[in-house]
């Protein structure tokens, strides 16, 4: 039976989101909301909605048994998870199986493998994704640790095995001062977790964040979407991205994708996946494996025409990919910018009434949000609010469509990351694309520095 | 001296359409308009606005004194006159290129030759594009109606060659009825204009209207990007607009494309045009070129991913066109719909204040107004307010994205056309594609006719 309903287990954006592609699809939809959310737009406009419980998400969005009685309830015989929440819950994936409810992502063993750090490396090794060249292990003489930091090349990380938070690490930038600062290293560790054992990978300095969009259909065919550059981040959350990234090559992109669909290919993995990378000197590094849609993969649909939750859904029903790797066209350049309900320059969450909404509009310019004047933002999620996605020609006519956009778009009621982005757009690295992950957070501090000091003299 | 600054003679979307092109190539923009349209969202956006007259178009929009003088006081350099209004005045044109403004629009003699229908047509047929066959002037005795008649094929059309308003005018099925049919239109034609002179063409019963989008440098080089079809048509009014056309194959559209392309480069034609065509039974039949913008170029920007104001402004600019023939690639569906302040099904026109306004979203939903809430639609002008431009791989998907996009527009405090929409997307016919000039108007009877009925039993 091809799926005719499908249960959205998410709410905001990506809620509504799903309920497009499943409208598209001829699908009905089923939204499930915490009574903070009865007046969201994706529960307005589905099908059927049911209440799940009160705002705290623990008792509503992550709340297995009522999910799955609102699925039976309404009959709805698949379920997407969207992004957080329950996307990456295994368990929850084989809950839902287990009630022959289709699952609207990959295999729960492969959300197992890939949640597990460990494992997660281990498998992405196996399959031949390159790794942060390490000690594979721990290191104890000095002796040793000359021939690994040698054979990685300097300069190498010092790390506690039992570390974290940054303590019993040291940076060694050559080989002269590796025993002096492994030492340092070794007395932190030993004083924070009582154990000094060490292990060497290589430092990566200042790297980019890319990530391969893949898709596969469970039975071992795969294809990628190429990049995407996610490396303008703060505290790890993604700001700004774009597809392709500004330092990959087309060769570099096909080859990369090429290993990564393999891989995926091997795996027999099903539906979308992003495989994270950090990405120095040419050399990409793994990191992790989301196994889900990503925010923001509405800049991969931009560049190659294609629609990842559709896609998602057609192989949740069984159906083989929508195209062949070797149809798959890059055209163009995409740039979302996430649109937070916070103050632009000192990220505290702003939540409340929307007073006014006016969206962008035009040629090229795409916008996913579940808001509307009038619409209240509750204070119990995430504050993104808001993604707008501009795509373009050529980069440079992306980033000035983005400019007008940005011009164009009324949030009134709450403070929005909008001016944040305003300024970005002015800034010259970001035009050139010369940035890394650390660029945002360093570009931050030195604007915060000049603010304070403006407002002393 | 390149563009850099643009008065926009005009008001409405296409204001605002022009204005985003201008800002995305970084040009700025003067907004003029009446003292009905302060409040335009165009006119809050630009870089500058003049307030040129009083509410009558007259006075303001077709003022070319005090557009003249605005384009001077703030130092434009350029005139966009988008469509309707001045946009096809060659004395106008002629006006502004006298100032050493650039006149982003074709040659002041091509909007003339084109703008008189008798000259077009023989420009046309000089040009080798297809005309509709008929006696090339007046005809006399019914040997040579007979003979003209047989040449050109039955069904034939005698119209009166003073005629108009459908007088003195006859559709002459076969041979045997001419004598009789002519006589009864001469009759009426000497009643009415005084003037029994007759010609013969041929008569179209129920063709389609396909219209082709060109571009030339003015210098020799041109370019096709393909057809429109705007058969859904009210009153000769596009309703609904889609690219590629669902009866015109791969071969007709480049076979036509070419002919018309090559029309425009002998022509030494300069800027975004027109060639409007009736179709019936694989024909083509010239009807008449329009030297501007369309309210549909959209669909086109939709299919070819190209952005027409900028290649207008470019062209003005004395720049190359962006494209070669070879390398314009058609891909996908798009569709426009109009959305007129008006009654959905009796058209009566419905100003007013937009209490709410919430635009649809999403991948490849695109939104040209310049709406927002609380704006007042003065009663001046014409009644569309919004085009709701839907883009899909196919024209299946096309027609479920539309669906889906029109289910969340929202317009609150005037009557609009969405509800004709959404039940245009309900017919089988409009969901095939088999439809021509005539079927709107038709249905749209036989619907009165039922709900007629209906509120007579």
């Amino acid at each position: 039976m091809a799926i005719s309903r499908i249960l959205i287990a998410n709410r905001g954006e990506i809620a509504l989101r799903i309920h497009r592609a499943a409208h598209e699809m001829g699908i009905e939809t089923v939204a499930v909301h915490s009574t903070a959310d009865a007046d969201a737009m994706h529960v307005r406009l589905a099908d059927h909605a049911v209440c799940i419980g009160p705002p705290a998400a623990s008792e509503s969005y992550l709340n297995h048994a009522a999910i799955i009685s609102a699925a039976e309830i309404t009959g709805a015989d698949a379920i997407h998870p969207g992004y957080g929440f329950l996307s990456e819950n295994a368990k929850f994936a084989d809950i839902v199986e287990a009630h022959d409810i289709k699952w609207i992502g990959p295999k729960p063993e492969h959300i197992r493998t890939m949640g597990d750090k460990v494992q997660a490396k281990k498998t992405a090794g196996a399959l031949g994704l390159p790794l942060v060249p390490g000690s594979d292990g721990a290191v104890s003489d000095f002796d040793e640790m000359r021939e690994v930091a040698a054979e990685i090349g300097y300069p190498v990380l010092a790390k506690a095995a039992s570390g974290g938070g940054g303590r019993g690490m040291k940076v060694i930038p050559s080989e002269d001062q590796l025993e002096t600062l492994v030492k340092q290293a070794q007395n932190e560790a030993m004083a924070a977790f009582g154990d000094d054992t060490m292990y060497l990978e290589k430092y990566l300095g200042n790297p980019r964040h890319i990530e391969f969009q893949v898709f596969g259909d469970g039975r071992g065919n795969a294809i990628h979407l190429g990049e995407r550059d996610c490396s303008l981040q703060r505290r790890h959350q993604k700001v700004f991205e774009e597809a392709p990234s500004p330092v990959i090559s087309q060769e570099d992109r096909m080859r990369m994708g090429g290993i990564v669909a393999d891989a995926m290919a091997t795996m027999e993995y099903r539906g979308a996946g992003t495989i994270e990378f950090l990405w120095e000197d040419g050399k990409f590094y793994f990191i992790e494996m989301n196994t889900r849609l990503q925010v923001e993969h509405p800049v991969t649909e931009a560049i190659t025409g294609m629609d990842l939750v559709r896609e998602q859904i057609r192989i949740a029903d069984g159906k083989d990919l929508s195209v062949k790797q070797e149809d798959i066209v890059f055209s163009g350049h995409a740039i979302e910018c996430r649109i937070n309900a916070e103050d632009p320059f000192t990220f505290a969450p702003s939540p409340g009434k929307i007073e006014y909404y006016h969206q962008a509009g035009g040629m090229h310019v795409r916008v996913d949000s579940g808001l509307y004047a009038g619409y209240t933002i509750p204070p119990y999620y995430d504050s993104m609010i808001a993604k707008l996605i501009v795509y373009g020609r050529t980069r440079e006519g992306c980033l000035m469509r983005l400019r007008r956009a940005l011009e164009e778009m009324v949030i009134q009621g709450v403070k929005t990351s909008i001016p944040l982005h305003q300024e970005l757009l002015k800034q010259p690295d970001v035009l050139s694309g010369d940035y890394t992950i650390k660029w945002l957070e360093e570009w931050l501090a030195e604007r915060a520095k000049a603010e304070n000091a403006a407002s002393e003299s």
